[in-house]
């Protein structure tokens, strides 16, 4: 595993309203990836910051959605294939990670897993082919 | 403010716990910046991992540890100057943030304020002479 948290995902219960924060009031660079109504991502200096309903992140990540366990924030790890998430959360478990969905193919057209680190904080580590890397490993959004 | 999150910091329970897991299971590699048995710090592409006590996370973002609005989570965004602090936080006031904590002089020798997003999401602005910046923008830890 790469060390890199290639994605920060806050959970947010309207998202216009999340958008107009950090797109308007922070001057945060919207991307075109995003998809009105649904997702919205930020090009960012490193890590890509994306906003997503929180009860469809906490679903994502088959957590309770006002559970102790979910604050609303998910990291996420890119591979660069399905093989690689494979191994990723193959690792993660061995270290002690708690398998909380096993990787598998999405609707989305990519592939993805979740794990919980020892105190419950989610990462999801996906392959998404729409995602290229850069030359540093970090995501390059449109 | 640049689009940039600096820093994330996972609150835990279990520091040395937490340290193995992401060091020795994951393979992250730790910053000697890192102080034994308080703070740990591993250097990622784009922003910093860091872990920290759970409590103190919470006490730091003025935030209760077990309440609603903590997810034992905080982002952060490093600026270049006390100033650009202050400005920081204006700007994500005017936006709507809440302002959690005002911006102060810390007794690691900074300058940090929190504020939350809508969504309750704390952020930390904060200014860190021991943290340098590269030439991208990101935090260049030792």
């Amino acid at each position: 595993m790469e060390p890199r948290i290639s994605l920060i995902t806050l959970g947010v219960t309207d998202l216009e309203r999340a958008v107009r924060f950090y797109r308007d009031g922070l001057g945060f660079p919207l991307s075109s990836a995003s998809v009105p109504g649904e997702v919205a991502f930020f090009r960012t200096g490193g890590a890509v910051l994306a906003l997503w309903h929180r009860a469809s992140l906490a679903a994502d990540a088959n957590l309770p959605p006002g559970g102790p366990g979910f604050g609303g924030i998910a990291l996420a790890h890119n591979a660069r294939s399905k093989e690689a998430v494979d191994a990723v959360m193959s690792q993660a478990q061995a270290a002690g990670g708690r398998i909380l969905k096993p990787a598998h193919d999405t609707d989305w057209g990519g592939y993805s897993g979740y794990f919980a680190d020892p105190d419950g904080h989610p990462w999801e580590v996906a392959w998404n082919p729409g995602f290229p890397f850069g030359p540093d490993g970090s995501l390059q959004l449109p």
